[in-house]
């Protein structure tokens, strides 16, 4: 397994983790070497292992939590971390998100997530390149 | 200077080139040694120096961009690189920030950033620690 293989199984695994609400999983993905953070949408940023962790049992917790998938991941390599960037397919939404990866003991394990909604269609405007008009949320 | 105020200092002058629209500024603070990325508020993901750059030229010289300034920065390092986590507070909103450098020719190059609108006051949320009630915006 290459590298990169190997982060997009480390940022899957993730998703699952969510998708089938497994608290436990969702623990060991995080790391224990580095101090992290996680931005959900709407939120403040959360640091700490234990504030993420905790929102994440909230999120995992909550009956209402809807399905999650994710697309169009793009790996990027910076030092001795790796950088995931994709999509989250939601029932009505899609989040644009940014996974942070660091090496610990032979796995790549989350240092931060962000994950924000999509207002408009990634796929138009990504590809759109030159000319593109930038909308910011002010 | 510490390399955490070195951080602060790279993370302030990506605020400071973003207050006063200066393009040139925004393009010395961006890595060159390292692919770059950039999620605007309700957008997807943009990747290669030349799409952020032409995003950053496009919002730097809109008449209509608002002032903007950064506070609440938390650094933290991870391997060989910097993640800042900030609010930026604008005329109507704030954003929760990430912004992402790597070492570079003895400077901190930005290398990735994500801003995402805050639709529930930071402070409280920041300072409930265990109980809190996580909003997903799904």
């Amino acid at each position: 397994m290459t590298e990169n293989d190997a982060v997009l199984a480390a940022n899957l695994a993730f998703y699952a983790a969510f998708a089938e609400r497994d608290v436990e999983a969702m623990d060991r993905i995080w790391s224990r070497s580095v101090p992290v953070s996680c931005i959900h949408p709407g939120w403040t940023a959360l640091t700490g292992r234990k504030a993420v962790l905790e929102s994440w049992r909230d999120i995992l917790g909550n009956p209402e939590a809807p399905r999650i998938e994710c697309h169009d991941e793009e790996v990027m390599f910076a030092g001795t971390m790796a950088v995931v960037l994709c999509e989250e397919a939601l029932p009505s939404s899609t989040m644009a998100a940014t996974n942070l990866f660091v090496r610990e003991d032979g796995d790549w394990r989350l240092v931060h997530h962000q994950a924000s909604p999509v207002l408009v269609p990634g796929r138009d405007l990504r590809r759109t390149g030159r000319g593109i008009r930038i909308r910011r949320d002010f």
